[in-house]
């Protein structure tokens, strides 16, 4: 099959529905690209062919065909819902593949099964890269952020092909870089959407405090969010934030806020990420809060029992112009904290998996093409660039300086939402994060003296090495001793 | 086998590390009790057999010898390691066990291999019941709190053993009843661990309050506890609180808790609450905070790199004795809070997995016995006998009364910790979730109209069912459609 004529193909799509269909396109529309395609129902790689001619796609009507149409090695991209379906396509593919040929997982996998995959794929001489795309169905057509994993040598092939299509940013540099093996790729997809629950939340809270601090209305709270933009907080989700706030809604005539149903859905990346954090043991506040906002939003039930719940009387903020400037100070501090603990989330994954993944390049491929692109990213990569082995993302020098100087307002503003009675637990919980980070001491000390007291799982001391014990039912002496391991 | 003449014990005990030794001697202690020991290493039976003549031990050597040794239907508990120990556990036990025996699982065994191992087993005819076991070597000894799941049938003969070994209530009743079937008594074990990292951490930030807001020392905080201890916090881990901050080390005549390492450790079941919360889309915010608080506490680098972080100027409160009042009342309200979300866990779980649970049978078998035991589980059981249908443990009227009246005070103590600089997280985090249940409006309307824009994942509306798409690269019209599903 290698020395097949037909071979015309540098690159292949399966599954062809709009992220594959826009993958399939933006592919065809770079230069030294021709793009086999493939669908398992016959009617779609029609309708793509026939309306796009522009792209001269090579149409493929079977496994065999769509091998043969692609010159080695080959290189085939899977766009198909990940799960059965992805495995179903994976087994044909190396029904008709061989040694060398590169299959690509484009989905949103778990980063766990592909680990699996990537593990069993690599015995048959065939590379299985899973990675994460994100920017929607506008940035697979015009430039997605691109997160490889997968063996080093597939991204010799791959890598020319990704950077072809990838985003640019602001210097030109294309948004894709290869993550680390196996399953790296779609870990850190995973964390960049956790990051993004996290910085959505956030401006949700700061849209809340406003709105309820100062009796704004949206149409108001956009045009703040639009100077937002022109500032350090520039981003698209404030972009959009001030776009979807300027919405009205043809029908009442009222700010489409005001008519969305205030119940959040959620995709499961998000929880993926806290869940991963729990088992690395990296704590991601911001990102859990965030999540389980969106879980109470969607408590329906519990919601309206709960309405006449007694509050605090609210009383608008004295200074409406004062209070908005720390919001968006408390806003930019809590946005550092959630990226700072994304970013452990990275490096104690890479740690446990075996990735050396460059936390700056991570940063880089993050600044163009999707959600959660910003300035603020090229300020992480430069961090990181200056400093590849920073502690903590919030103590870089900029980082660091902004949350000194912003905490003062930060701390107003999670008074404010105490006092008031507006839920805002991710900013105060990122507040509580800093405080925690910079405590000289914290009563963990007197958890482990529980700990200690009911189940003998002993604790360490500040002024000498080794474990003890207090015989806390005897003489309550103390014992060394080695760790409990009952 | 089952005619065996020897057959003399009608429970057995594998594995006599110190939990199960104490197990076993629990139920050779009580009326009615012949208990059969193995040990896969010889030492530790002859050893438990010779130190406890009284108990009347029937020793086995071999399974064969064990199987022997009990009457029909067998029944054998197995307290080892959790993991791989308990697999070869059990296949030793499914070779020499007959239909109709039964083979319990006392370890701390994630509920998903409990529910496998059930489905596995039950095709034998033995049955499997996978239980949880609440407070430590102590309990064991002297009456725990227990919390069995498998099948209904299992529970006739098992269930009479159990409450015979059970910490008594108050009233006189056993901690302990049939939770549900396969791995319910291993779910809600867990959830109940969860629960007691959440009140660990809320004591533990109580008392960081009170030591950083006033000065008191560590005796003089004991104290306090002690006196809050004979009110309605009253409870084990508050009675504890006060032995060990009254604590003085021998050694530097410090308070044993300012010589205690400020690291606490975790054994896993408290982020196993939070992953599973996660997956039931239940937000559990109080545990999981408690939970992170223990991995920033141990994060040790990136706390001695974050020395020097700037914070605010601590002044001292002015009145101490209104202060500690107030983080009485705050505790309070908090601990509140955590539990709701700990049984809203039960329920969604239950919903899930297809396990009738009682809620106030929950509650009632948690009043004695295990580590969370308290006066307060009792007007929890209360309040579900009143209602069982509680669409929220925190809106039974109690509980909400005191949330109500205590939330000033709860308001004024997050207040005081974010101007401070005291972290505060599951305090803070816990009057956000209150505020967030009470509110008419939430900012999720906000998060749906962003996702709507990047991803098109449509929202509904407050006046008409449906779901709708506001086409924003378009004339920004808004249209009904069905979800989308890519």
């Amino acid at each position: 099959m290698s020395e097949n004529q037909q071979a015309s193909a540098n690159i292949g799509v399966v599954g062809l529905a709009v992220m594959g269909s826009n993958l399939a396109r933006n592919l065809a529309s770079r230069e030294g690209n021709t793009v086999a395609v493939f669908n398992r129902s016959r009617y779609r790689t029609d309708e793509l062919v026939s309306a796009h001619p522009e792209a001269q796609f090579v149409p493929a009507f079977s496994y065999e065909e769509f091998a043969a149409s692609l010159s080695t090695p080959r290189t085939a991209i899977i766009m198909v819902q990940a799960g059965k379906g992805t495995d179903a396509v994976i087994d044909e593919l190396l029904a008709v593949f061989e040694p060398g040929d590169i299959i690509v997982d484009g989905g949103n996998a778990n980063f766990h099964d592909t680990i699996e995959r990537e593990a069993r794929i690599r015995e048959t001489g065939i590379h299985f890269v899973g990675t994460g795309i994100s920017g929607g169905e506008e940035g697979a057509l015009n430039g997605p952020s691109i997160m490889p994993g997968g063996s080093v040598r597939s991204y010799e092939t791959l890598g020319p092909i990704l950077e072809s299509i990838a985003a640019r940013a602001e210097d030109g540099t294309a948004c894709v870089t290869h993550v680390g093996t196996d399953g790296a790729g779609h870990f850190v997809k995973m964390v960049h959407n956790g990051i993004e629950y996290a910085d959505m939340q956030l401006i949700a809270e700061a849209y809340a405090l406003i709105r309820r601090g100062t009796g704004k209305t949206p149409a108001e709270i956009a045009e703040v969010f639009s100077v937002w933009n022109q500032g350090e907080l520039s981003s698209y989700l404030i972009e959009i934030t001030a776009e979807v706030l300027r919405q009205v809604d043809a029908e009442t005539e009222l700010p489409l806020v005001d008519v969305i149903l205030d119940q959040a859905g959620a995709k499961g990346t998000g929880a993926w990420t806290v869940q991963n954090a729990l088992d690395l043991g990296v704590p991601v506040t911001g990102i859990a809060e965030a999540v389980f906002a969106r879980s109470l939003s969607s408590a329906a039930g519990q919601r309206s029992a709960a309405k006449g719940l007694a509050g605090p009387s609210a009383v608008a903020v004295d200074d409406a112009d004062a209070f908005i400037e720390d919001v968006r100070q408390a806003l930019f501090a809590s946005k550092i904290v959630a990226y700072s603990q994304g970013f452990d989330e990275i490096v104690a994954g890479a740690a446990k998996y075996g990735w050396d993944v460059k936390k700056g390049e991570i940063a880089r491929i993050w600044r163009a093409g999707c959600i959660i692109r910003a300035q603020f990213l090229d300020t992480i990569a430069k961090a990181y660039a200056a400093e590849p082995e920073l502690p903590a993302l919030l103590l870089a020098p900029y980082f660091r300086e902004h949350l000194e100087s912003a905490q003062d307002a930060w701390r107003r503003v999670v008074i404010q939402a105490a006092g008031q009675g507006i839920p805002a637990p991710a900013f105060s919980s990122s507040l509580a994060y800093y405080d925690g980070l910079r405590s000289d001491r914290l009563p963990a000390a007197l958890v482990q003296g529980q700990r200690d007291f009911f189940g003998a799982h002993t604790y360490k001391r500040v002024d000498k090495p080794g474990t003890f014990h207090t015989l806390w039912s005897g003489d309550r002496t103390e014992v060394a001793q080695e760790p409990s391991t009952h």
